[in-house]
């Protein structure tokens, strides 16, 4: 396989897990850092998420699993919230898997997660989507 | 429901999940902090593991991603490889978890996680266990 | 001891230690994660802060230390630097704990902590509090 | 050498590095800690910094490349990229460093980091600097 | 004050504080950074621990509250529950700060806190300590 | 580019920077998930380290720095001092940035860092190396 089509890959997933949210990330690299925006096409995109093994909505508890106990990056906790419900995780699921994680890295990790997801589920109400 | 109810749920859940290396942590403490085996039988086992709105596989797929994240817990993280593979994930799943966390927390994170994961797996191995 | 006495020894323990700023954190779960909401009084306020061997001044004193080291907290931080004061902490120890935090977590870390404590003091003194 | 010689020397060097906004931060703590104000010029820029042994550029490279990494001190992030430029390294060089830290500490943190970055180029551009 | 003061004060506060422990920390480096054993005595225990405002026995619970937390310097863990029981703290005040951390740092933290008290306690009951 | 070519550049790039000890890290890889190794070589190395704007030598500085800051990869800081080395870093060097990042995350992370020094130094002693 070839870079190119590694990259169109990468973007079709990156369209389908994290819809126009993922779109105005690579959007924001542009002027500063456009080779960043193609590797996060290519590596985690392209390489990663297509890989079978394991599915998509999976992936996606993982990501906000892992978010949430870092608790270090809520603009991209905030994505994958969005990107969670995209491959078809419910609200619950994803309050479920937040709640959990007082347990790995504490009530105020979780805390601010919920408060994440809350903002989400606003906008997503806003929006009129479910 | 009081206290010993939720005590003896916690325990099962427990049991269900961790196996005998979740009854040796309980037993490590002991002697240190008797009460603090008990609070981490109720709190996480009997609470939340307990929970209905996602599935136990999915819980443990999130704790992986979570530690491996994190990667200050080792003893812990191995305890729920462990975990997942008792709740239903195959090899290849915790596999796939813990590669995808070098997106999100670095490359030296996911290949201690996998270091952890090939020590579970050969003691697995090495008990005839699959 | 059954929950609904653990539950309420846990709320007189938040109204205590945090205050009324204690209550708009569970305000704030009501729609999102009610349940998370009872946890939070019924583990940390009805289990552990209540326990007897340690006094609550170093309660809040140990998690002043630990959020301002971690430091991807703040709005904690902030909710339990008035704790501190609540349970009898002056000011210059809250500081000093802060301060001290440079050598564990490094400067950044503590000067952070330090903006936290000045718009806590700040509210305070707005408020006519001491 | 005495203590006020080490202040001397390490306010010079802060202003070096840090210019401007050095001082600023300074100036922040007068109210809250003024000690540790002293402190941060004394031990940081009067002992560390001045040490022979390594150039200032690559000092500066470690500082963002460290804050990049642990994710949780924008605002420090910020002054040392700030400080990078004024020691001499080019706007590439810390886009290149940050980037990097996608493959060491995973790509929120490094986006979070080219999002500082771009704050501070945008206020350098507007300023008229380089 | 001159440095050597600074010098002499920090090191009678380290053997105050740390005991023999921390005169083999201070060894430990003189081979490879003896410029940062001077630091270490300098400015954490001759600025620091030396200060006013609060007493001794509070900063040793600030730090072995922090070191748990952050769950990535187990060495510094286990010199600092010395050091807590050597400025007064019993082995339960200690194992109740260690508990707490489960609350704002997660459960695994807290264990792996725990065995490095356990350890700690181990060692003093073989040397006919306290 | 296809990905052949990146993977044979990367692989290069890895032997320059990391030598023998990171053909090790890919070897360990093979029976456990010998596509991560792939990545491994393809993103960090071929896609990373290959590139312009910043020289070799600065990179390892940088990688060296965040990885004694977050403490929580021993392993790979080891690897990492190896190759600052064998990109042209003094020892000096090295324990310098060591040293420096006790401003940034701690003294702690710069005495276990310092301490992974010392083993790499050690261990390129018995070896004959410089």
């Amino acid at each position: 396989m070839n870079t190119e089509e590694r990259y169109r890959r990468g973007w079709e997933k990156l369209k389908e897990v994290d819809g126009e949210v993922g779109e105005r990330v690579i959007d924001s690299l542009k002027d500063i850092a456009p080779d960043f925006a193609r590797y996060l096409i290519e590596f985690p995109f392209g390489d990663i998420y297509t890989r079978p093994g394991i599915d998509l909505k999976s992936r996606e508890i993982a990501v906000v699993a892992a978010l949430t106990a870092l608790g270090n990056a809520a603009p991209q906790l905030k994505v994958h919230i969005q990107g969670a419900i995209n491959v078809g995780c419910t609200r619950q699921e994803i309050v479920e898997v937040i709640m959990q994680m007082a347990v790995y890295a504490g009530f105020p990790a979780a805390l601010n997660g919920l408060s994440a997801a809350k903002e989400v589920f606003k906008e997503r109400d806003a929006a009129g989507k479910g």
